[in-house]
């Protein structure tokens, strides 16, 4: 992918202990030594790519996404809508504590707010482009949805996701896609 | 409100006094005991009505949005939902901290969680149900907006909010209202 970080297989090992680490135990009990203990690293090993626990749960917050960081290439504009929005499921479901981890830091973290900005969000925003540029070459839909508002499907099933007890499901997003995303995008059905 | 919780007046004070600290400090420096020592109250009597931080945040942030808790009547689908979603990005901007703090304590505070459910999004969920009621009367739309993605703006527009650089803006809800909400809800442009 464009732009996109490439990691080495000891540091993807290290992201995948991070991620299950924060799944068992959440943000705020996950230690970089408990991460390096079960790595069998040096905590300065950690330490030296990853220099604070934010950095390391960014990293780990974007391996874990990686899957959705290409365009699922349905064959259509819906079939990738849906693919995209069970994918954000899927993640928050798994990932839950890390996202959450992850947007409290941001707020009060401006480098790691940018590293996300770069490395996921723009990330992000060139595959939901890269879908709706297929579409429109399929003559499915005339225009993209605003740029302002490129990222309103994930934006509100994360936000869902946040919600104890509003988790988002396959029926939430399929009512997105049928009801909100299609119809505001102009979308004919016909491919 | 119907079900809406109303406050005496000296307790809208100590949650005025609660919000302006949040605003200055954020959640994690907030503590009861300043709120008691500016409003020249004893620890005991807010204790008493709010037996933790958590319940005071919530109880604060309740009283912050009051405003949103009733139908903005603007004699159109268009203007009230453009006069909802100004609502929300003010309410973002001004009381972000406590919004993050709320959103991150209801993921492990089960009561809190059911608390905010009760007192919050189903008030929420009333005024939008009832702004689509009137849109349905006056002939704008058909239909209100499907159950499962009722809050489909304000969630949008609030993770919005928690991703730094990406505050929403009158802007934003303009594009929102305009080009999906409007469209997918069948709006006629007649009232």
């Amino acid at each position: 992918m464009r732009g996109a970080v490439s990691w080495t297989d000891r540091e993807v090992e290290l992201l995948t202990i991070t991620l299950d680490l924060l799944r068992q135990h959440g943000y705020d009990r996950l230690s970089v030594e408990a991460v390096a203990v079960q790595a069998k690293a040096s905590k300065s090993t950690v330490y030296r790519r990853w220099p604070t626990k934010a950095d390391l749960v960014l990293a780990a917050f974007i391996e874990g996404t990686r899957v959705s960081a290409v365009p699922p290439r349905t064959g259509s504009l819906r079939g990738d809508l849906l693919a995209m929005g069970a994918g954000v499921c899927n993640h928050a479901r798994e990932h839950g504590a890390t996202m959450r981890a992850v947007l409290n830091e941001m707020s009060h973290n401006p480098r790691l707010s940018e590293a996300m900005q770069k490395e996921f969000v723009h990330q992000r925003k060139l595959v939901i482009e890269e879908v709706l540029a297929e579409a429109i070459e399929r003559g499915e839909i005339d225009a993209p949805i605003d740029d302002e508002i490129f990222d309103l499907m994930p934006g509100y099933l994360v936000f869902r996701s946040l919600i104890s007890g509003r988790a988002p499901t396959q029926e939430t997003v399929r009512i997105l896609v049928d009801q909100v995303l299609l119809p505001s995008l102009g979308f004919t059905g016909q491919s």
